[in-house]
This record gives structure tokens, C-alpha cells and sequence, in this order.
């Protein structure tokens, strides 16, 4: 088993963190406009759409503020059974947010394109809170001939 | 043991990014302004130096256009004794850089900052290609309150 890591620090309240990752408006302001489904009761269902295919997310854990638990309940074979973990601590002036996409059976090529494609989202979440601006999906940064 | 893995599309020639990982000139145009050593040889040493420290790093394989490995020999504890692996395939227009940080013996927070950081870093050298300019050290962007 093997995970994708990353941190970032953002100078915003982990209140409002938590809600860009817990409402559909929220995620849709940094991962991908297409985003539908509930992020804020346990149990429920996240859909999100890219050109290419898309995740659905089910809400596993929820503490107001501090941590968020997403199980990967349909997407690429890969994802599948792959669990994302938000992790939020106020840090002087900075949101830490510490992010886990754990469960990979194998650290496949794909596995590299999204721990690259994860970092860029962070980015566009962190930047969503301090430009005003984030960018969401199609509007993201491309990295590779996999987008 | 546990990895940091990336993936980065280039629209350049394999060859014009492996110089870009084996010169202190190439190295110093998307990684960190101050790299010293030599990365063109077997059994040398880069110097990557930034305002809080800095790497140390051995070059242990090298195959022109397509692998460079590199051994950590001095820097911060958690790096010590970790590899630097690069591989590049030409496909379609595309460099493809396939990145692996591995050898880490805890998955630390620091861990999760270095793998955002390095992210960051392989946009950079994507963007010394393609744009005519990177940015490594001191004109990074920067992540968080660890910089």
C-alpha cells in the first residue's frame, strides 16, 4: 500500500477551508466546476466530473474545522477502495491543511500523474483563499500528455 | 519505507532535459539559483543550497536521455540516505518525467511538505522548456509557513 502526501498552508480560517471542502460551491471554486452530490453529512455521496471521467466520493469522517475522510466509491479502477484524508491545523497565520490519498495497491504511473495533479489542485485550493481565485477544472494547470 | 512520486509532461527533447538534471546550469535554472558541483559523472557531487540549508547529493547511475539516480549524503536527517530517481521516455511531443523521492523511513509532515515542494519544483523545469524561464529558488512559489 502506498499514499500520496502533500501540505500546504494557507492564510485563511480552517472554518472556511473546511467549507471549500465540504460544499459543493466550495470544491467547485478549486477541484472541478462539474462537482454535485453532499460533502457535509456522513454517508453521503460527492460526484466529480472532468472532461475525461470522474470520481465519486463518500463522505466517511467528518470533524467540523479539523478533518474530512472521503472513500473512493466509483472512478478509475485504481482509485477505487482509495481513501482521501483532509487533515486541518491552524498554524500562526496559516490553515495547515495535510493531505493523505491512501490505499493504492500499486504506485502505478497513474499514481504519479495524480500525486503531481493533487499538488496542482492544493495549489488552486490555497489560491482560491488568497487571490479570490482558484482553478478548478477545465482551468487547471496541465501537467503531462495525461492532463 | 515510503516514496514521493510525481509525473510532469515536457514539450521538449529527452535529451535537453537530462542536461537540464545533470548541469549546475540546467540544475540552477528550475531547482535552486545556488547548485554547485557536478552532475555529469559517476561518483560526484551536487551542492543544491537555499536560504534554510540545503542537499547533498552523489550521483549514482546515470544513462544519457533517459535515467539519472542520485544517492542524499548530507542535508536534513529525514533526506539522509534517500534516492533521487529520474526516468524520461519520449512520447508523442512530451519528455515524460517519471519522479521517485524514495527511501523515506516515516511518512513525517515534513515528508508531505517536500512532496508538495517538489511538485512545485517539476512544474518549474516544466516551465523552463516551455515558457523560456523557471523558477527554483528564491523565486519559487511557495506552499507554506516552512516555505
Amino acid at each position: 500500500m502506498v499514499d500520496i502526501l502533500h501540505r500546504v498552508g494557507i492564510k485563511t480560517s480552517a472554518a472556511e477551508v473546511y467549507t471549500a471542502l465540504t460544499t459543493v460551491d466550495g470544491l467547485a471554486g478549486w477541484w472541478t466546476t462539474d462537482t454535485r452530490g453532499d460533502g457535509s453529512s456522513l454517508g453521503r455521496v460527492l460526484q466529480f466530473r472532468f472532461g475525461a471521467g470522474g470520481f465519486d466520493m463518500k463522505v466517511v469522517e467528518l470533524t467540523p474545522d479539523k478533518h474530512v475522510l472521503w472513500k473512493v466509491v466509483d472512478g478509475p479502477e485504481e482509485w477505487i477502495g482509495t481513501q482521501v484524508a483532509w487533515d486541518l491545523d491552524q498554524v500562526d497565520d496559516y490553515t495547515i491543511v495535510r493531505f493523505n490519498h491512501k490505499g493504492w495497491k500499486e504506485p502505478v504511473e497513474f499514481m504519479h500523474h495524480c500525486s503531481t495533479k493533487w499538488a496542482v489542485f492544493l495549489l488552486s485550493l490555497k489560491s482560491l483563499f488568497e487571490t479570490g481565485k482558484g482553478a478548478p477544472d477545465p482551468h487547471d494547470v496541465k501537467i503531462d500528455n495525461w492532463n
